[in-house]
Parts: structure tokens; sequence; C-alpha cells
């Protein structure tokens, strides 16, 4: 019997692969002759080609944003569930959703785990170094080879916010609307920190080999790569959320017999099962790559680091979200991008979001989040109807 | 020429040690033979004994709290130079100021890196694990040897503040004040999660040889144990801390030239060279068996987890310090510890330092901080004279 699927899910999805034979003219001064995309949509373009929305994936995403791949009932849904499907704030009975793998990622879409066809070898750390317009470029070209001179709406969550700014710089007549959720113009040197934890995390393991571990075809860097992801993961959640599911509750052992050499935390097992989760699925030259991207990434600073400046070049509207908790990019960063925006003449709404469950929260289907999230792409689609 | 030393230093000290040949029954409940202690005093110790004081260090702390041990211009003083010396809140002019360095440690005292006499291995990964309240009881015993019935005061920052919490339960006769500086009853899961990624990057070092890299007399795990100190760095600073401190300068490379795999910025230069400072000067065992010790104290734990019921048992006076930035031990932390002895109906004094130094700030000479300090010191110097 056919698995039958929640009716706001957006169902069984299959990729899409477009191999773009275009040259790619890299911020680092390379060029690479062509590549390869793979992504999904969601819901259906219109005749127009007006109802289409770009969705920007964050450090760990990819391409399956929705829906499912298999009628296998344990696989979960795409990492973004609660905000794409049907009567969801990326309605798919409105709004076409365009998700891409993005370059230098490791799930399909040229990166350092694919072939340099070149040289027939892995990419491996010889991959270009990108910067974000890099990434917003490629989406570019993804866009007129589907038809879509102006999206709707660019919409990203952490790194996916920094991609759908950039987008309103580059290409400010491409676009409608940005939606920037849990994002920064910049990382701040905490930000950076705990980037480098995870950098000599990954470079530290033997296995590493320099980032050839593809091409000797022994083990991968899977402990270093779990360390950096547990590095991380720490500030995804907040101090607060962190009591709330896991308090001081032990896993193994016990505090009675006093050995303390037998125990094991719940946080700490949480935490290794989710290093452990994440080596299996990601590469670790992306992963570095990625990171020294959000290391460089600076909104302003080719606007003479005004970001007032920078936003002067923006012609669509912007929705700005944040979440009380988030330590990792603080709301403080929603703020001065929603003052930027403010003080160059910008249309924008920023929302604020009480909760306690931090960073991670853009990707939960916490009621107040989703609503005004809806509400505003409600008004989005309105817009394409008149 | 011989070293001037500053007029507010106690100057040139040398370490003592002392050789304990009395059973100390571990909480564990293995047993060591007899144990050495090395400690540093300044000031004198007056006629009825009544001026001592005990300082107690933090995680990466020794003996070697003030002063100067050679003549060589280049060399820094003591940890707790801030606060110990002439007319300091610890002024040597009143005060004999005892800080050994705890057993299980690794600059002198008993720990993995001195040869069980047993064997004459070195203990390595076999040293018992050890508690709060062994750690406690060893200070007794040294207090026992130096005739000290009774402190004057017990100080500590941080873990040194556990220690005073666990002496005024332990031996509630034995010590008239405690000095508890940004410290906490219990770590939080976000402690006992920065922990777990420490202990990670040292069991994940190859040279770590599950422990034994003393006994190999090969490479010690000094990258992992340089990773495990950077990933704690982070947590003694604030986010502003760091901003103001480093921003995004970068130590090596150009934005300009977008080569992003040169780049090097300024805080992970920063967090790079106090990883490979600490992990030449510290052992990777002794940091585990301490980290362990951190995850595992719980000060009410053991009077049904009612911090009031602990703190009844206590006779002493109090002083919490905490500092707003901290984010390793949330000024929160310090207030649960003020309302317990509150409700307990015991004496305590508490002081919030509003700063942006984090967790750091009770090892610097923050005016403000040394000065409330300094003046509940006088106080407890005034009711020894009386």
């Amino acid at each position: 019997m056919p698995r039958v699927f929640p009716a706001d899910s957006v169902g069984l999805v299959k990729p899409q692969t477009m191999q773009i034979e275009q040259p790619l003219q890299l911020a680092c001064g390379q060029q690479m002759d062509g590549y390869r995309l793979v992504y999904e949509t969601y819901g259906r373009l219109n005749a127009d080609k007006t109802n289409a929305v770009l969705v920007c994936h964050a450090l760990s995403g990819h391409h399956h944003a929705a829906g499912y791949h298999s009628d296998d009932p344990r696989e979960k849904p795409g990492w973004w569930e609660a905000c794409i499907g049907p009567g969801k704030p990326l309605d798919t009975r409105r709004f076409y959703v365009v998700v891409p793998n993005n370059i230098g990622g490791c799930h399909g879409s040229s990166g350092p785990n694919t072939r340099n066809p070149a040289t027939g070898r892995y990419w491996g750390p010889d991959f270009p170094p990108l910067r974000f317009r890099d990434w917003v470029q490629s989406q570019r070209q993804l866009a007129d080879r589907l038809g879509i001179d102006c999206w709707a709406a660019i919409v990203g969550g952490s790194l996916g916010g920094m991609q759908a700014m950039r987008w309103a710089l580059e290409y400010p007549e491409r676009l409608r609307h940005a939606v920037v959720i849990a994002s920064a113009m910049a990382l701040t040197p905490l930000n950076i920190a705990f980037n480098a934890l995870a950098r000599q995390a990954i470079t530290a393991d033997p296995a590493f080999c320099g980032g050839r571990y593809l091409d000797q075809g022994g083990a991968r860097p899977d402990v270093g790569l779990a360390l950096a992801r547990m590095t991380a993961q720490v500030t995804y959640l907040s101090d607060s959320a962190f009591a709330q599911r896991f308090g001081r509750a032990l896993r193994q052992g016990s505090f009675a017999r006093g050995q303390v050499s037998e125990l094991q935390f719940e946080v700490e097992s949480y935490l290794d099962y989710k290093g452990k989760q994440f080596s299996a699925d990601f590469d670790a030259n992306s992963y570095l790559l990625i990171l020294r991207m959000l290391d460089f990434f600076d909104l302003a600073r080719e606007y003479d680091d005004d970001p007032v400046a920078a936003f002067s070049h923006a012609l669509c509207k912007f929705l700005v979200i944040s979440f009380s908790s988030d330590w990792r990019f603080l709301p403080e960063r929603s703020r001065e991008i929603t003052r930027a925006l403010i003080a160059a003449g910008r249309d924008v709404s920023h929302l604020e979001i009480a909760t306690d469950r931090g960073h991670d929260a853009f990707l939960l289907p916490l009621p107040r989040y989703i609503d005004a999230f809806a509400a505003y792409m409600r008004n989005v689609g309105d817009e394409i109807s008149q």
C-alpha cells in the first residue's frame, strides 16, 4: 500500500539536475567552465512566471526542503517542511518554490566531493573558494533557465538570509521581496571563533589528509567532522532550551555509585548522535569551504562598510525575522539590518519572536512565527494575483 | 642588578612541597595511601593562627597565584596578582594566604602526570576519579599540618568558588567567610556540552593513546588539548569583549584580494595562541579528570537537591560576586546561591559587577570589583584583630 502523506505536505518529490554549461566567473578570479545544480521545486510556475519563490539553504541544508523521497514510512520530510506546503507560509497552491543545492555543497551540485572535469579527480580542497555572490550568480543562471525574470520572493534562514540580502544588492530588479530570517550582515568575532574551532577539529583529524581523503579512498575525517558539528550544535540551542530538554539527566551511569568515569549525560549523548549523523551526511571539505564563506561574508564591505549605502541599492521589500533566544545570530543583528533598511528608505517589517528555542527556531513550526510569515507571504501572493 | 618588583606585589616567591603520608579516603571508594601537595604562601601566619586565607584555584590554575619565581623581567606574575599582595583585597600585610595546587592537577601535586608509588608508572588515566570533597579533604589535611584550625576566609573564582562552598558544608566550623566568585552550584547542560566538546577533542587526538602517552614517552596530545582549551576559551569572554578586542580584523591575508584560503582573523590567531600556550603547560589527563569533576559537581545533590537544606549546614558568612556578561556561569547562578543562602538564614552579600569582560573578569583588576572585594576583606581582617 502506498504511503499516505499529510495533507499539508507536498508529498512525494524528486530532485532535478541541471548542467549549466555557461561559464561562471567567480569572485576569487577563477572561472568554472560549467557546473551542475541539483534542485527541487514544489508547486507550479504560473503562466506569467511571476509566482516563483527561491529558498536559499543554510549551512547544513540542501535542495530537499520539503516532502518525501520515498514511500518508506521511516523517512523524515525535507528540512523546511514546517514552512513549505499547501496552506503553509510558502503555500504551494500559490507559489512555485525552487530550492537549489548550492555549489560547493555536497548533495549533488558541483562541490568538493564531485570530480573536476578537467582532471577527472575529486575537487577536494582544490574546489575554488566561493563567496556569496558566486552562489547568487549561479542561482541567477538557474532562474534564467527556468524562465524566471523576477522572483516573487527570495527567502532564507541563517546563511540563507545572507544570500537573500546579497541577491537584493546584486540583482535588485529580479526580486520583489526578501525574507531574511535569523541572519546577520556579517559574523561577529565570536561566530568566527566557533568556526575556527570547527576548522581545527576537521583538519586535526588524521584521516583529513589535507583534504585528499576522497582521492585516497580510505577513511574520511568523520571524527573531526562530527566534533566540528557538535561545536556548532551547542550554538543552535539556547541555554534554557538545553536545560529544559536535557537538564542534568544521565544517559548512562549513576551519581549514587560515584563512578565518575561511567557517567554519560543526556546532553552528551545528544551531541554525540548529532555529530555522527552529520558526519555521515556531509563532506568535510564542503563544510570548511562554507565556514570560510561565512567568515568572509560582510554585506556592506564593498559599500564603504556602510549598510545604509549597501541597502540603498535594493529595490525589493523586506521581512526580517529574529528569535529572542538566538545567540548564534542575536536579535540585535536583525535589528541592525532593519535599522539600515529604514535609513536607506526601504520598505521593511521586522518581527522578533519570543522563544527559548534558540537559532534552530527558524526550522520549527512555532505558531507565532509561522502565522506571521504566512500572513506576509499571503500579501506577496495577493500582489501577484492583482 | 636584581629585579625590582612592584610595591604592591609579594615579589619573589617559592613553591613549597608537603608530602602527606596520612591516607586519603576518596569519595569514589578508593584510597590514596599518601600524596604530595605543592603550595605557595604569601604573608605571615599570626601567633593565633587566625589570619589564614585559603585560595582555591580554578580549572587552569595552580599554586602560583601571586608574585614571581625569578628575576627574569619577562616573567609574568601569578594568576591572581590582581587580588593578592600588599594593599590588595587579600592584603598580605594582614593575611597569610595559602594556595595549594589541587591533587589531580599537573603542577607538582599528585596527579595523572606523577608516578603511582605502587607501580612506579605514571598514573595517567588510572589516577582515581576525584570529587570536590576530595580536594576539600586534602586541603583540610594541609590546614591541619599548617596548624590552621579555622580559615579567616576561603576564596575562589569559578570552580574555586565551588570548593569554597563545599568547604562550608563539609567543615562548617573551619572557616569564617566564604568568597564565591563567578561560580555556580552545578553546571548547566550547556556547560556540560562544552566540556563534552573538550573531552572529544582530547580523546580523538591519536597521540592520546587512551591516556597512556606519558608511559609511551612519545608525542603528547597537544593538538587535541589545544583545541579543548580553545573551546573553553570562547566561553571565557563575552560577545562584546570579543568584538571590542578583535572586531573582524585580519591577522593575515586581505579581503581585497578575495583569496579566502589565505585569511586568518585576529580572533583565530588569539585562540590558536591560547590553545598552544595551554597545551604546553597542562596535562591532558588532568584536564579530563577536572572536567568530569565539574560535570559531577552538584552542591545540593546529597541534600535532597535542596540548596537551602545544603546551606543550612554552613556556619560562615558569604560574599558572592558575579559579572554581568559572564555567560559561562551566568549571574543568575550567583543569584541562585544568594537566594538559597538567604532562605537558609545565612549572612550573605551579593555583588554583581557590570562589565563586558565575561567570565575572565574574576581574574582582572576591575576597580569596582577590586574595591568591593577589598572592602569585604578589610572587615574580615578587622574581625581577626578584635
